[in-house]
């Protein structure tokens, strides 16, 4: 695909070529990223970060990442009450908003709304998340983290051995991630979940179709002996009729260090697409994994910082004048 | 008037030659507010963005206005609850945050809160919207938009002839408008409303002293059969005693493309303040009027940040280093 | 201590040496926090102003202080309701949001939350307040003021005579001053409060172990008589059981020009950390007093931009670079 001036809506968009590109592209930023040297090459450019759902993390994260390429940010959080309470379509939100940036990032509680928001955009619009639906960013981060970790090791993303953990009917990200994969080969791919909360029919399906090998189970264990991935994640208790029928799922797969040590080979990547259930009844990951070097969860974090600036300097056009505008840090950074 | 180091609080602060000199700079600063070209007069100060009323699209296109000028933004949303329910007054309020940014921007819920406020502050104050009574950067902007979109005609704002339809009496936006119109000559304006609803007295009695032909009607074909603008507005649900009152009023005077086709001269400039009502039983002006080339809302709302970024650099007397600190875009823009 | 690098928590982590290097900074800021200079040292550096606690004061301080350095300031405003919601870990929290900037402040409603943050970070944290406990920014501010007011008279703080008045037992601002005040020698220090609301037993030890006198009283007039400095504070009504309990001892003591006049030496310095309580039946500090040149109290919120500007360029190891990143102001500014 062409990347400029494009909107990224959907991890649909993409093929592998595209994947590699921004992936390269991403790496490309590290030292940006890491605060090793400055580059100001989108100073006098302004982001609308549009978070009409409040989301700390992804808020910061895509800011932050426009901030470190020399742009401005302008940003709105919660629910736009005033205007759609009068009234206003999302066409017209999209027609005024799309004066006042080069580029935007939209979140909004509703599934497709961030297109329909696009269409009437003038401007390049990311989905930021919308509802159940897509959170394309999320997903490639995913994916750039998955590369990123095995290459160590010498593998690349085809022919990989990766366990899906915990609530896997409602997890948008395993979903999206889901889609990614099925642009690489030979996976073999191991869904671990309670059966009411198995990955849907339709995925496991695409990811066949796609060649690869696909295993349903609700045994913890055994699952992750043999995978170069375990890719944890939260039970969606917002999406559950109460917290009691939550409560039956909680704390169902936890893994923790001695589990670690007992089942899996040396070198397993430990991943989840964040914020962890801390809390002692739900504990997905345990904090004594904390000092695991193989706990990948918070440079996971970390790379969307990288893919969200690889995805605003293509769509800008910048890429290749990022080390124009560059220079060293002149402050304190320990990284 | 000597526009450096003023505060902007009332349109009543006008005369007709600073009108002039405010769409002048406004008209010098399209490239910028295009994203032609960049520039950072600005570079190192500081806009104090303090909204007491949240209000996205005010808020972002001040914001932005000030962004493209090279500056940086500190910003409040939503009433400061703290502050306030502690018995601070006005006074302390704009002492203290005076001291934080070269030049603010307040909106407040009250009356008359913005001049209180500016009287006890350091800095120079540009009134967002208080309350009932004023947002003269809104009037400001209608006013510039007139002047644009009548200039291709080869007409200027005396003598235009110019429909104001809707919630006369409620709309906050028409009152000051109609306060501008006055500086200029032989105005002929004509008054849509229901009865209940019309353009209270002494405005009327203004434009009439002022030289103006003032017609007052709640027929809406006949009386944009012959005008140069349709201003409509909407029905300011929030200030009527209940939803079921305004619904009595809410759809009475709806434009489409098959009215305006009808009865509409053929270049007769659409406006409206925004947010339009979209709803089917509202739908003041039709969707099927979004491709109509005289349909100017969202040049209305573009035009916005021409107008706060040449109140800003008047009021902090950059407007002849513009230039000096100006280059072209480096990125992708597409307008 | 070594500032480069490291988190600011508490005034205990400070001796006398060090509260000098931060003034020294603290001075040398003045032309820049007065909008005489810009500099740009901290170009591209950014701030993460994480406060999880509403406070418009403290964090339009905190951003401006960091704008007025060159650097960017990505927020966020109220509790972090999603992720902690969910079950996040501050451990979590932080390692995530670290990721994100290079020195972050933070707010949070919780007693020694702020600490626990800190030492998950991967980047310098200053508290911003947390909770009951401390808020270190402003009792170093208060203190730098005091040291500034005092200065024309050619005094220091060693032998300097203090009254600190109203709600002494709750109010967290007099706590921290006095744990700074106890570096210092031979203070006379009049505690004025109604008996309910005196400093605690273990403050007064403290001062009385470093070598102070320490006075009690509920007498305002005679107290006030003979000291430099007289420090209102609010009665914090938040901490009583009613607000009907509360307005038993609001408006106790009440200074105004008349008392000021009648009881207090020529150049007796009027402080207040703000808000102060302006409403008739509290009026701490009777608005007659706004013209007295010793009210101090907005000369005290000017400083902590001052001295906050100071913390971050000695965490981030920046002092002896900000001249060469140093120009005039090119816009009107009136001081």
């Amino acid at each position: 695909m062409d990347f400029v001036g494009s909107h990224i809506l959907s991890v649909q968009q993409f093929e592998r070529a595209d994947i590699d590109r921004i992936f390269t592209v991403a790496d490309m930023m590290e030292p940006f990223a890491r605060r090793q040297r400055v580059t100001k090459v989108l100073d006098g450019a302004i982001l609308g970060n549009m978070f009409f759902e409040p989301s700390t993390r992804t808020r910061v994260s895509f800011g932050c990442a426009f901030n470190l390429l020399g742009g401005e940010v302008r940003e709105t959080t919660g629910i736009q009450n005033s205007a759609l309470a009068k009234g206003e379509s999302l066409y017209d939100t999209a027609r005024v908003l799309s004066g006042y940036s080069d580029i935007i990032v939209m979140r909004h509680p509703e599934s497709f709304s961030v297109a329909e928001f696009a269409s009437a955009s003038r401007v390049p619009v990311l989905n930021g998340g919308d509802g159940a639906n897509e959170h394309p960013s999320q997903a490639l981060l995913d994916l750039y983290t998955i590369r990123k970790e095995v290459k160590a090791a010498g593998k690349g993303i085809d022919n990989l051995r990766i366990a899906m953990i915990g609530d896997l009917k409602n997890g948008r990200t395993v979903h999206s991630l889901c889609k990614l994969l099925s642009l690489y080969k030979n996976l073999s791919i191991t869904m671990v979940a309670p059966e009411e909360l198995q990955m849907q029919e339709d995925v496991v399906e695409m990811l066949r179709t796609a060649g690869h090998h696909v295993y349903i189970t609700d045994k913890l264990e055994e699952s992750i002996s043999r995978v170069d991935i375990a890719y944890s994640t939260r039970i969606q208790e917002e999406r559950f009729a109460s917290k009691e029928e939550a409560d039956r799922y909680r704390g169902r797969f936890r893994l923790n260090q001695s589990i670690y040590t007992q089942y899996c080979e040396p070198n397993t990547v430990i991943m989840h697409p964040l914020p962890r259930d801390s809390r002692m009844d739900a504990n997905e990951l345990d904090n004594d994994l904390n000092e695991n070097p193989n706990l990948a969860i918070f440079r996971q974090a970390d790379n969307g910082v990288n893919v969200r600036m690889a995805l605003f300097a293509m769509i800008l056009d910048v890429v290749d004048q990022v080390e124009q505008y560059a220079r060293p840090v002149n402050w304190y950074t320990k990284r």
